[in-house]
């Protein structure tokens, strides 16, 4: 297998999905080791490092790439077979910052209220143990909570001649926020132009479901990916494959049309899966379909439904490859999933 | 511990929450063994059965109760721990009932589109494999599922002198749909009538999250509960606790809504059981909150925000209480749990 | 023409559609003379009056009714014509209540901000000018402006054997907020319960689409309304006649939800008045329709659809209700519209 | 004054804003006489043009422009006076578009429902009577309904380097089909590039507020703008202004977010108008605000709060422009407003 390190410098860093050129050209079948900037382009990281004095809000959510896959054609599906995430640094952050988050006003839907107070927390990320420290600042809670390795941000360049901000997710995929964008997972993406033009970026060192304050543990991260190319099989929103699980990331606004997306669209891919007609297909997701929010802050919310898939006889999604990359990556050295 | 047992005839059963005379009275403490008729008052046995012929409109989710419970004031905390559901039968029904569910248009959100096909799904149940079996109606696949029984109502009467239909969750509990209700979890309900006038019902032998279809694997149900009061503590939205976990269930349109509920409730929660402060508890709700959507299919939407105890320092949440039940459960026979 | 003259002492406030004895039956044709109370229940007079210290939870917006009347049953359809609206007080108020408003977080969409200050505005009403006086407090601007007297409530009991605060709109009517409700209106209600027993209240001497601080110019209304009823017709959600416009009022949330819901019904009210098919009267409703927003800060959101009689063919909705009602109006006494 | 006159070739249409090199440079004050394809790129002409035969996806609501301002800057504020908008065909189009509309599920809000049926109206232009004719299809109903030209889409190049499809309406103006946006309004827009780079386009015949079935009466439309430009003023959302209201166009998901926008923007320019604080600001806004919606069918969502210039002291808006544009309009030639 073929393999290429890339890591980009400050100037590298790209902040749309479209709009910029290819920073390296790979061939469906490559592995990648990579690094990500923070979200924050590295800005905080003291407790004393507030984000309205040290963020640029033009400089927001670096993404490593984008990388143009030799042979992708708008209607095709990138293959992402995440190998695994390793933080670059010994300490992660989370800021709260003013008008942005889950449980404040922002300025899609503003009110007359004022700001939250700021604070940011700084997580020290112990490699031995794998776990990031909550410190509380208010009283004297401490607490180890095991590291949960994840990528914020993995998409192509959009439809329709769009550009988009790295901080938007969508049917290009972006800035989804779901933890379960981990080590293990294959994320398949529908092709909209040539070379696909994918990045990704914002790894957490740890998220919850909704990541509601706004912001992860947010840390720079070793990436290694192995990416591949199907021919067709495009159209489809965001998906997941795991050892485990199929997955589907619907965005949008409200919280419940991200949901309908991510479910019409399960319904249509256990439909082409088991040969079900879309009733039978939105009664099975009915009774076995998990519902693990992903993010409700971004400028789209993102809503996973997600299928155990040992509940379902055994089955090859694009034509098995999620199980030939997972194969692959045993040959890149030691994984742990 | 006093035992009470009741089992409603078809003229006992409630449609609403309030605006109804208690059919029976009870102490704090009391074990009850509670039988509970599906929401379809039974009506649905067979494939050949179309919710539009056979179902009354007036007549979905007949409720076992109210109970009025001995000192219960507004302002107080009902606790109901769930010793053990046993499905009553050996069949279960989902029925994909005319502009009802969420991957239609409703009333609700209505469209001048037509309805989807009805169609009526049986699923045997399985005592020995404790299964229910999923038969495609469109192709041949079958599907033995884990049961996983819960009820898709629990709740008070209303504040404010309402009277709600059964169909719907809120403040008051309700028609929350959330696979969390299920045997071991204690329930907490902030009390708004004198006697809190609690009923129960809507066993659902399987449920995905988010019941997309509408209705889940819908059947009768043997119900054993603990019913308990505390004193004070009232106001907050409905919570559960179980061994493992704190949830609380927000209820509202849109989702989004329903979630920030939620999340605003275990951000107080988590701040008065660990003495943290608003900010301090957003951030550890950030990081640490899981977002298993329940309901996305009735008047209101349901949202949880879910807390792996474990990540926490031991606690004893309203004094214990869930704790002391679960012993007393144990008291009552062989529990699964 | 029977007319009938009814004031509530303050015992006889209804805080509820449904679940109150009536305070009067009437026959169909029935000219009625009432006051209502303002929807603070009297308490807010001076720019002292705090709503957070002043105002009961309990005892807000409160009706005027509820009336029986004889001969109504479920799937009838109430009319009420508003013959006069005369502010009872030379003064409203409106005021600023914590966590409650269009540009706040509210309980039913809550984030961790603090709530805005309050402040009490209070508006002379003068007669003679028919304005009511704005006086800025941060600074001195003083504006007089015309009054608009409408009512934020008008309803029936609910279906569904539900009882619902006066604070909230739905199918029933209730409260709904639109400027629309004014002096030469005919309200169109479905019928739910025997005696349909109506009230209304919520009197104001002006009042902004969208109401968006959440109240406003409130004040006591002398209110002449002539009240009738048509066999059938029932089902449909709140609709309006004037002499210039057919409107419905949806209400539900999101907002959008609240407007299709206004929209499907005018769709179907032009096609039965104009023998038009679906697809028809929804281009016509796309091309024609005005949406004057009604309210975004009560429990349920309500939108109008409105469409200008004079760009249609002449028609008798109702059998020619309105016009019949507007007549007898006239026999009452001077009318202004 | 300057005049300069432009009519797009097809291959000069522009499909996004931002991303395309300017057509033309002009200074600040000069006025354009400018042509504008309707929003199919002219392929629906007759009954028998079904949308999904004839259109593009690629290919929808081309954009008259970009047009480079020069001296505009990031922060300055654009102003666009409409002088004169007149039909340039002798027939409009509406089509009703599989999954696109207001009362249908979308992409965005998908179901599993069939799509609406297909159906294409021609609505023949009178230009004497000034009227365009309504033809039902399913009965024999025609109506002259009168002509109310309109831009469904104007705005300048985004901010944070996005590239957006002239489909949607955002902050950057864009898709927000407000009948608002009519001869004799000002436009004032945020600019966010180096000159400002604004289109045009979208032009209807008339148009009802929500524009609910998708499409309004689309025609080809001669546009006579005057565009000038005020340094400084940036960072509001698309503002407008004519001889008798204030209208701020919120766009967003869900429709009450939009809403939310527009009313926080009208109070901020109140404020700035009048001297008044956010609080005395917001209680003008909830008692003299008008609300009539744009649209409820485009990927954003646009709602206007407009208010009536004649209840409040005169004053001048952005140092007069509208007022001094007015004046420059009249010796254009004959005006109708």
């Amino acid at each position: 297998m073929q393999t290429v390190t890339f890591a980009p410098s400050p100037d590298q860093y790209a902040f749309t999905f479209g709009g910029v050129d290819p920073v390296l050209k790979i061939n469906p079948g490559t592995a990648m080791q990579l690094w990500c900037q923070d979200a924050y382009c590295g800005r905080i990281s003291s407790l004393h490092d507030k984000a309205s004095e040290c963020l640029v809000p033009t400089e927001l959510n670096p993404q490593t790439g984008p990388f143009y896959v030799n042979g992708a054609e708008a209607g095709d599906t990138l293959a992402i077979h995440i190998v695994d995430l390793t933080p670059a640094h010994t300490q992660g952050a989370s800021a709260l910052i003013p008008y942005f988050g889950g449980l404040t006003s922002t300025p899609q839907n503003p009110t007359l209220q004022p700001a939250l107070d700021e604070r940011t927390y700084i997580y020290e990320y112990d490699a031995q143990t794998d776990t990031v420290r909550y410190a509380a600042q208010g009283s004297d809670l401490v607490l180890d909570l095991p590291a949960n390795p994840m990528l914020g941000t993995v998409g192509v360049a959009p439809a329709a001649r769009e550009v988009r901000t790295s901080l938007v997710p969508d049917a290009f995929g972006g800035n989804m926020d779901t933890p379960q964008m981990r080590a293990g997972t294959t994320c398949f993406l529908s092709v909209n132009v040539d070379g696909a033009l994918f990045s990704l970026g914002d790894g957490h060192y740890r998220q919850g479901e909704g990541e509601s304050c706004g912001t992860a543990v947010e840390g720079a991260m070793h990436v290694t990916v192995i990416v591949d190319l199907i021919k067709g099989g495009g159209g489809a929103w965001p998906r997941l494959e795991t050892d485990d699980a199929l997955c589907v990331i619907g965005s949008g606004r409200p919280l419940e049309d991200a949901w309908r997306i991510s479910q019409v669209d399960m319904v249509g891919w256990l439909g082409d899966l088991y040969g079900l007609d879309p009733i039978d297909a939105y009664q099975l997701v009915a009774q076995i379909g998990q519902v693990p929010i992903a993010n409700v802050v971004d400028t789209n919310f993102s809503a996973v439904t997600k299928i155990d898939k040992s509940l379902l006889p055994e089955v090859s999604a694009y034509g098995g490859m999620h199980q030939r990359m997972r194969e692959a990556a045993r040959t890149l050295g030691t994984i742990t999933y």
